[in-house]
C-alpha cells in the first residue's frame, strides 16, 4: 500500500498564500473577518469612504505586538480596540471609526485568528466604534510571532477644550481613574508561567464612557493621559516635561490592589513603572477636583486623587513617599517588560 | 591589562527598550523620527487633532512587509506612502493625513531606520500628505524582520461620482496607467541576487495626480483599481465579481517593457500575476475611453485601452490571447512572489 509522500497543507493553519492578495486572500476574509466585524462597514474597495463628521477629527494609530496573545480579561484584539479607543478619548474625541491592519505568521491556527477577530468585532461593537477597513500580510515562520495587529482610529472633538500637556499649569490637581499596574502583572504572569492564585485580570477597557462623563460634567479638562507603556512614572514625567511644569504625587494616594502590590514585592517589580491598559490620568483646575473625583468614581470606585503640579522644581515629577521622604522619579530608561501590548 | 567582560550594548542597533515607551523611545523619536517626518503635523500627545475637511472622508489602512526593505526604486518607507495614498486615490480622494506604525526587530541597524524615515518623509512631502501620528514596537530577534510598516490613510472626496465596482457596467472601457509587473520583477530580482543588467526599477509611485488629472478632466468614472498582490489577473478577476459582469480582454494591447516580458518567460513568471506598486486600472464609459486615454498618457505614454467590459459570460475574465485563442483568466491561488509590498 502507498501512502502519498507529500503531506497535504493543513487547512487550519495560516499560508503564505493567505497573504497574497489572490484566492486565499478572499477566502480569509470572507471566512473569519466579515463574520467577525460584520459586513455593515468594513470595505471591500481600496478604501472606506464615510461622512465627514463637522468640527475636528482625532487621528492616531498604534501597532499591538503583546505576548501572549490571550490572557486573563483581553487578548491582542481586545486590547488592539481599547487601545485605540482610549488615545482618541485622551484628545477628548468620540471614537467614530477605525483600521484593523494584521500582519500573520505562517503556520498561525485560524482558530487563534478567528477568535481573536470576533473578539475585535465584539469590542468594536461593544465600543460603538466602526471597523471601517482592513488588510492582511502573512510573513514567514520565524518572522513573526503569531500575529500582530495596527488599528488606526478617528475620532470627532465636540468640545472646544484645549486638552492637552500645554494646558497644565501650576495647581492643578491630578488624578487617576482606578487602581494601577493591573494589565503589566497580569500579562507577567501569564508569561513566566505563574499561577497567581487570584482572579486578577488585566485593567484593559474602553475609558470612552469615563472621559465622556467628565465632558458632559463640565469639568475644564487640562490634560488626559492613558497609564500604558512605562507606567505612571513616565507618564506623568512626560507630561511634567512636555508642559514646562512639575509633578508632586502623594505615594499612599496612589490606588493599587493587594495582588498588584504583593506580586510587585515578590518580583522586585516597580509597581510605578508597570502598564495599565484601562487607566488614565486627568489633570483639571483645582476648584474641580472634586467634582472631576465623583465623575471618575461613577465609573470606577478605585479613582483617586494623587497629585498636584507646582512650578517647575528640582526634577519634573517629585513623589511624596510612604515615609515621608520626598524623592526624584526618574523616568524609567526602556519597559520592565517588553511587549505588554 | 583588564577588559571590560560584558560588551556594551551596540548604539547603533534597536534594542528592546526603545520599544518601551521610555526614554529610549523619546531619542528614537527625537533622533530619527521628528527630523525625518518634520515636527509641523506629528503629534507628541495620544492622538493628532486636524480639521475635518467637508465631505465626505475616505479611509483606509495597509502593512508593509516588503522583503528586502530596500530595492531599485524605493524602499519600504516609500512603498508605504504611496500604498496608502493610492488606495484612497482608487476611491477618487485627495490624500490629506497619514499615521505611520512601525514594528522593529531588535538588533536593526538604526541608520537603516534613519534612512527609511526620511524616505518616508520625503515621499509624504512630495505627495502632498501629512504624517500625523506615529507608533513604534519593538520584538525580540527572529519575531519579525527588520521593520514592518503599517500606513492609515484619510482622504477628502471632492467628487459626486460612486467609483466603485458596482457601478462597472458592460460596454464599458477598461483601461490600465501604464506598462505592468516593474514592482513585482525588481523585488524578485533583488531577493534571488539575480542582476539583470538593466536599469529595471519598481513602478512604486504616487497615483493621485494621474488620478486628479481624470476627474478634472470630466471623465465620469465607474472604477479605479491599483494593480498589486496578485497582479492584472486578480485585480480584474475580483472587479468582474463585485460587479457581475464579465472582462475581456485584449492580450495585445497589455503594455508590458521588454525587460518584465524576458525576465518572467526566462523564470516561468505569469506577467497578468505580477504586481505594480505604480498602476492602476479605469473603468469609464465607452464614449470617454479615448479622452481617459489622452489623459492618462499626460502622464505615462504607456497607458493603454486594454479590454471591455461585457456582461455577465462563462467566467469574470475572459483574455483574446496572442494567438486569436480566448480563455479564462482564473484568480490566482496566491501571489507567485510573497511579501512584494
Amino acid at each position: 500500500m502507498f501512502t502519498c509522500p507529500i503531506p497535504a497543507p493543513d487547512p487550519h493553519r495560516i499560508r503564505l498564500a493567505h497573504g497574497g492578495g489572490g484566492e486565499m486572500t478572499s477566502r480569509l476574509i470572507e471566512d473569519i473577518f466579515l463574520p467577525a466585524f460584520g459586513t455593515e462597514n468594513l470595505t471591500q474597495h481600496d478604501s472606506a469612504v464615510v461622512s465627514a463628521p463637522k468640527g475636528k477629527l482625532a487621528i492616531t494609530t498604534d501597532s499591538f505586538v503583546v505576548h501572549p496573545i490571550e490572557f486573563s480579561g483581553g487578548d491582542i484584539g481586545s486590547l488592539a480596540i481599547h487601545g485605540t479607543v482610549n488615545d482618541l478619548s485622551m484628545s477628548g474625541a468620540r471614537p467614530l471609526y477605525i483600521t484593523a491592519g494584521f500582519i500573520l505568521e505562517e503556520g498561525l491556527d485560524t482558530a487563534v485568528l478567528s477568535r481573536i477577530a470576533h473578539s475585535m468585532g465584539q469590542t468594536a461593537r461593544q465600543a460603538g466604534i466602526a471597523i471601517v477597513a482592513g488588510d492582511t500580510k502573512v510573513v514567514e515562520q520565524g518572522k513573526g510571532d503569531g500575529l500582530y495587529i495596527n488599528t488606526s482610529g478617528i475620532g470627532i472633538v465636540e468640545h472646544s477644550l484645549a486638552i492637552a500637556p500645554s494646558s497644565i499649569e501650576p495647581g492643578d490637581a491630578v488624578l487617576v481613574s482606578g487602581d494601577i499596574g493591573r494589565h503589566g502583572i497580569t500579562i507577567m504572569s501569564a508569561r513566566a508561567g505563574i499561577d497567581l492564585q487570584t482572579d486578577l485580570q488585566s485593567d484593559s477597557a474602553n475609558l470612552w464612557p469615563s472621559v465622556s462623563t467628565l465632558l458632559q460634567s463640565g469639568i475644564a479638562i487640562h490634560c488626559l493621559r492613558d497609564i500604558t507603556r512605562g507606567g505612571l512614572s513616565m507618564t506623568l514625567n512626560e507630561l511634567a516635561e512636555t508642559s514646562g511644569t512639575t509633578i508632586l504625587l502623594d505615594e499612599t494616594a496612589i490606588p493599587v490592589c493587594e495582588t498588584v502590590r504583593s506580586t510587585c514585592d515578590l518580583l522586585g517589580l516597580d509597581i510605578l513603572q508597570t502598564a495599565c491598559e484601562g487607566r488614565y490620568l486627568a489633570i483639571v483646575p483645582e476648584k474641580q477636583a472634586e467634582q472631576t473625583l465623583l465623575a471618575l468614581q461613577r465609573h470606577n470606585p478605585e479613582a483617586a486623587r494623587i497629585g498636584t503640579v507646582i512650578p517647575s522644581g528640582t526634577a519634573p515629577l517629585l513623589i511624596d513617599g510612604l515615609l515621608g521622604v520626598r524623592r526624584i522619579l526618574s523616568k524609567p530608561y526602556g519597559e520592565q517588560l517588553p511587549r505588554i501590548c
